[in-house]
């Protein structure tokens, strides 16, 4: 008998016919002799409704109460499942966050676990219930519910998997699980068996949007294997582990991530510590910096250029005109019209060729490259954005000339 | 500085500006230099909404899962009105029935409550916060969440101002208080000031619907003055307490109640203990019964007619065909068009005028009496249903020449 955690995402549960079919998986994987807990999102649009009642209201209310109102959606959904599952007959039991064991920090909105205390969850499942969570919740110490932010429920699953010892994690969503490219634009695609974490954590950084990055590293930390899989086909999906068998496939994925600017500072003074000034500035507002190119100017000058999510361009230029009296407006620029395109593979970092061959590829596209950044598993650059999906395709079959 | 426990029903809360208004309720008593604890019901119409998704989903959910589902309407409209305040740059904080520190026992649906355990409350209310209370929820035990039944944030209300030991505790509903007749049949009816727990739980028995029965004893109990009032009016409305003003006013209300079938079972065997042996078959399938009359029949028989909620009249029949042998199809009656009228009053007792100045004012309006049952402080009667708004008119103009 094997103890399985599995999540069911938002779109899973979204109408009572997807609750009565993702109760029909929860309990044939019971039926076939194993324990399931199964974590479950707010149904459909759910949250977004919420958010819009509050905003209504108040859209300056605090975190605090933000997460009480929102972990109200994972109640609804988690009960109806168990709802659907009574049903069918089966022994079944709904948990919230709290009465699952999760304590968090007191972070509201982007809580992180600090503890699950198993011990309602493993007296249920000794009992032979079925468990269903409620996703994303848990309390801080002085008994406030917490929430985790987006993706959440993902973390929920995994840190279950963990807590509990479970033999698999099961993570549903509504595709069959993590192709070389986005199969909605390169329907021939290839889905990988396996991926190892590390790989997933870049895809997922570069907008592969398959499973929450959170989520991924907590895998790696604590070695639990997890499958992303469709809640509708009944197919393998892919596995995200440790090490993985030795393929040919040298590339694990080629992606686009359109939710990015670039940010260019010319004509700084070439003295040190002024990178570093700038970029520990839009570190403690919370904007992460991604690629970062410097270049020596005209006349003792320096310029830089870098990423940052799109959403904090404008912040991001308006916190250094304040900051800095070395900075003018003529000297600043932020331009939203720019894609990341990017390959992954952990074998690449022994393969110079990767690189070459990616270049090669988009010069041969008309594809003009504005920045490079290269790590041990992934090489992504920098281009404007109307040449991403052409830059994708181009540099898909470069690597997978057969598919 | 006082203390004072405020209830906002779910009609008060049902849209954005109902929130708004209920949260400027709040803030000017806090304004006046009391602490206030308030207590929400869900909005509107979100109980029926949310039992309509478990209906679809599954008709026959435990009860278990469905206070799971339904303690999501309060966490939602608790927190919205802590956004409302904090809007209006209030200290405020929401807490669910778990985190206010109620605990019941397991009766899924109508829990009781066991104990309040004022601890994170009165921190609260230390640190001068605006305390926001989920009503109608609590948990067992073993941390299940519970829900106390329709009407149950009245009764949240109440127990905390006895928990507490609050100076006040003011139910806010769409009615101004509490009136001697229904005010949208007779709208110069006039308001109580003042009404004992005993007459006002005569009156919510009776239909008056405006407080919640086990708050009402609940108050009794612990000696709570409740005053019942309008979120809307800015007027006192009526106060609820052990012992009133001697007031010239006899007759507290004049009600009808339209919920009620009379049963009749003729032809029983004149032998001691069938009575009880029907009444107590009734009660174990918590089946209230109200006026009873029993009259000797012909050949050494006797019959028996009792009053049952009208939702409960079939089954009742049903229950008692099924029970007793010497009850048979043709010699039991389930009427449901009929109504019951009363006139409510701690002074009657003492005023044997009361029951025939009612008798007589029925008589002058030609409405037939089936029934009659007196008690200390009421006197109710049996009539056709069609000519219960007649005679409520009637018995309310004896009683009332002036109004």
């Amino acid at each position: 008998m094997s103890l399985i955690v599995q999540k069911f995402g938002g779109s899973s549960v979204a109408t009572d016919e997807k609750v009565r079919n993702v109760a029909k998986v929860i309990t044939d994987t019971y039926k076939k002799g194993n324990n399931v807990i199964a974590v479950v999102s707010a149904q459909g649009d759910t949250t977004d409704e919420l958010i819009e009642k509050a905003n209504a209201i108040n859209p300056n209310a605090s975190k605090r109460e933000m997460d009480v109102l929102l972990s109200a959606g994972e109640q609804i959904s988690a009960s109806l499942l168990a709802m659907a599952i009574e049903k069918m007959d089966f022994p079944v039991i709904s948990l919230l966050g709290w009465q699952a064991g999760f304590s968090t920090n007191s972070v509201y909105g982007s809580a992180r676990i600090k503890n699950i205390d198993t011990e309602r969850l493993t007296s249920e499942i000794a009992k032979n219930n079925i468990v269903i969570v409620a996703g994303f919740q848990g309390i801080d110490k002085r008994d406030n519910i917490t929430t985790f932010g987006r993706g959440g429920s993902d973390t929920t699953a995994v840190a279950i998997a963990a807590a509990v010892g479970a033999d698999k994690c099961q993570i549903f969503t509504d595709v069959e699980g993590v192709f070389v490219a986005d199969p909605r634009k390169i329907p021939t695609a290839p889905k990988l068996d396996e991926i190892t974490y590390d790989e997933m954590l870049e895809l997922a950084t570069l907008g592969a949007q398959v499973l929450n990055n959170r989520s991924v590293e907590m895998a790696k930390k604590y070695n639990i294997e997890v499958e992303v899989l469709s809640s509708i086909t009944n197919k393998p999906g892919t596995k995200i582990k440790e090490v993985i068998e030795l393929e040919k496939m040298l590339i694990r994925g080629v992606t686009k991530d359109t939710d990015v600017s670039r940010i260019a500072v010319i004509k700084l003074p070439d003295v040190p510590g002024i990178a570093f000034k700038m970029f520990s500035k839009l570190a403690q507002k919370n904007i992460n910096v991604d690629i970062i190119l410097q270049s020596v100017g005209r006349d003792g000058t320096k310029d830089i250029s870098f990423t940052v999510q799109r959403s904090h361009g404008e912040e991001a230029k308006k916190l250094l005109l304040e900051a800095f009296s070395e900075i003018d407006d003529d000297d600043i620029f932020v331009d939203n019209n720019v894609a990341k395109v990017s390959v992954v593979g952990a074998g690449m970092e022994s393969h110079p060729a990767v690189a070459s061959d990616m270049f090669e590829a988009l010069y041969s596209a008309n594809v003009n490259i504005q920045m490079i950044a290269t790590s041990e598993i992934k090489i992504s650059v920098l281009i404007n954005e109307e040449d991403a999906d052409k830059a994708v395709r181009a540099v898909y079959d470069k690597f997978f000339p057969n598919n």
